[in-house]
């Protein structure tokens, strides 16, 4: 029975002393009972020797299974390790077509094609190549092909007698499709219908017409919208005539979503590419770097800004340089984040966007003018000159209003242009309100002072 | 037959039109055609009068699946408008027992009692009162009763009437459950070993024992780890004698992981609450002005720690400011952020923490180096004094190490004394970066000018 398994760092020694001892048959037994999923995380946390032995031992459905739940790093260290007929007849062959065509796109072309030869299957063969010439982003490329499906037409015993042949090669069955004899989806025969009706119940009559399907060129996203506002655990694809191609599970929309997430958080933390805490420190580097770089041209800037004015005979005005840069920065990223987690969810329209500004500008507005208020009350409490006193607050009330409308415009802009808006939070918007937060209070300084 | 809607700006004008001469058949005709989903997402879209006015014409089944897809604020609107008898026969008797405990936990302490009286359809009822008992924030809080279970003794042919008999009750079957004489969970009937067997097989020899369950207690988070990793569509809930109690299905999930990862980017763009863009003016400001609060805080001890040192003699040291406070910020961000991810994802083993410092360590020194390299070059290039070059680059060296192994610290020691790390990420690393950053810079300064 596979349970669901803590993996303690206890644990892992015991498969470490084991593996140094060699005691293959020890270790078989006990991954006979854990869970694909944790076996890749096991592989995970072993060292690269550690992991490739545990997997080599694997029982070949057991490891394709692994496999898919590994991290890429680690995966395609063990496909460079195996020939291309090692990759069809143990791998390929044992997965769903969705997971096999994932594992045959991290080859090389050459690697792929001579793969391809060495499938047997004539039907994984057929499902794999048509399913290559989706577009990855699209819901052709997220879909397996295996599903159940039966015709409209079929009696009951016809239909009870088909499903049990297809559902002998599938893994998991989710749901039953009634398609007309062109192979257009008219439907679904829910397990419900199926429990309730009788056994000769003609299939026409218990057919559950509203069913959601997608089109095979639409954009992961939409799919991803799709299955979570309608709570779908399962979604058919279909062609521009409504033929059915193949069908989508929530899991990998899940994955989908949680990394989506996870993108926009790291963009706004001013990290570029997908990294995870384990990568390495070259890794990490080379994602952090462009951002930081970005910051030292704000940086720079900003000197050059401040150069220009008088600061030798108002040097006061340098107190404030850091409360003016930082309330510029934080303000401009609160502002970018809502408009971009507004546009995630699908729930800005358009027609509204310019709602959307002048509610913003109401924010920046009651925001400045509370913290200017409390400004100007704690700069003189704390013995600064009234006259820089008067310069911060009236440059901190200036400086909020400007980043909350900048920040808010930016990833509006950058959306109706096609570009990611959440590359507008984080790093690229606090070093433009920087800059600007900076013009701002000089100008405002040498006025006043 | 229900299909996906496009809502557009005049599709919404249409339906206005249509509430303004109180046209109700053929809005009840429009809205027969629209999945629940999409009329919540309309009436979202429309002015409170006209939403109240959808609502109250939709047939009761209908406004039941609609009012659990609401926005919590129209939702509340709509529930006190309705009394206690129309909210329990109108909405709570037609739901799932899941979906019934959201409508009904919004509600007061006094008209929840009144609304459970009656309740008339007794096993609705008892799982109700049975559901409020568990802590929302566990399994059993995010459980449903609705269920179809079958005994390991009885025949093939009892179980197909009793699974008849209970689907009649439920609207999705997802799983058929089986269980012993004391309603102990022993695994599954899947679909496809059903529609594989012949008729007359026992139920006990087609049973699938591997079958993950969660116990009642167990967190949310917890719940949605498993059935991310194990790709779960539903999942059985037990208590600590493995009683089985309930089940879970991932479209609530998914909503939880989708909250939780837009929480941490909420908190890294300093915003407290959770918030909408489309929420008022007053909401979006308190949301956001303790963020800015605490970097008032910080600019004010940054004016105070500056105006220690001895700035008049050295203002060119004011230049740089903006630079030496941004990129420690930035720096610190990026390493908290990684931190925050890991731990969210349960990839960070608490055995290697001092791995993870030690690396954090080595990005931040490589990532200073190139930086502060890049910097002694571009200031000299630009003419500043060497002794200021000097100064900016080495303060810059040091910055960036101390900002990313405190990054990577705080988060750490945050998850370890129970409170969100994600709390670490945003304005409070970047204010906090900012003043060590100052204190740095202006010692090394001081000492070498």
């Amino acid at each position: 029975m596979l349970k669901k398994l803590e993996i303690t760092s206890k644990f892992l020694k015991q498969v470490s002393t084991l593996i140094k001892s060699r005691e293959q048959a020890a270790i078989i037994k006990i991954f006979l009972e854990i869970h694909p999923a944790d076996i890749a995380e096991i592989i995970e946390n072993l060292n690269d020797d550690e992991g490739q032995y545990i997997f080599e031992i694997l029982e070949s459905q057991k490891s394709a299974d692994t496999i898919i739940e590994l991290e890429d790093e680690i995966r395609d260290n063990f496909l460079s390790e195996l020939s291309p007929k090692e990759i069809a007849e143990d791998l390929i062959e044992k997965l769903e077509s969705d997971d096999a065509v994932d594992i045959i796109s991290d080859l090389s072309e050459d690697k792929k094609n001579k793969v391809l030869t060495y499938i047997e299957d004539k039907s994984q063969y057929n499902n794999i190549t048509d399913l290559l010439s989706y577009d990855t982003n699209t819901a052709g490329g997220l879909m397996a092909k295996e599903l159940i499906k039966v015709n409209e037409n079929w009696s009951t015993v016809e239909c009870l007698a088909e499903m049990r042949k297809q559902a002998k090669r599938i893994k998991k069955v989710h749901t039953i499709y009634i398609i007309d004899n062109n192979n257009i989806l008219l439907g679904l025969l829910s397990l419900r219908n199926l429990l309730v009706s009788e056994k000769s119940t003609p299939i026409k009559s218990i057919i559950k017409k509203d069913i959601i399907s997608v089109k095979s060129y639409e954009k992961k996203e939409v799919v991803a919208n799709i299955m979570n506002k309608y709570d779908l655990v399962v979604l058919p694809v279909v062609d521009k005539n409504n033929k059915l191609l193949g069908r989508i599970t929530i899991d990998d929309v899940i994955d989908y979503v949680k990394e989506d997430a996870e993108k926009d958080y790291q963009m706004a933390s001013g990290i570029s590419e997908d990294i995870e805490s384990n990568d390495n420190i070259f890794e990490l580097t080379r994602a952090r770097l462009p951002w930081l770089i970005i910051g030292m041209v704000g940086g720079i800037l900003g000197a050059k800004i401040i150069g220009v004015f008088d600061l030798e005979n108002n040097f006061e005005l340098a107190f404030f340089i850091p409360l003016i840069a930082a309330m510029g920065g934080n303000v401009g990223v609160q502002s970018a984040a809502i408009v971009v987690q507004g546009l995630a969810n699908n729930n800005l329209q358009s027609n509204n966007i310019s709602n959307k500004l002048i509610r913003e500008f109401g924010v920046g507005l009651l925001n400045g003018i509370i913290c200017s208020i409390i400004i100007l009350f704690v700069t003189i409490i704390l013995g600064f000159s009234f006259a820089l006193s008067i310069t911060v607050s009236i440059s901190l009330l200036s400086v909020i209003i400007f980043a909350a409308i900048f920040g808010t415009f930016i990833p509006l802009i950058l959306n109706k242009n096609n570009i990611d808006p959440a590359l507008a939070t984080g790093p690229f918007i606090t070093t433009v309100n920087d800059i600007l937060g900076l013009i701002i209070y000089f100008s405002i300084g040498q006025a006043i002072l």
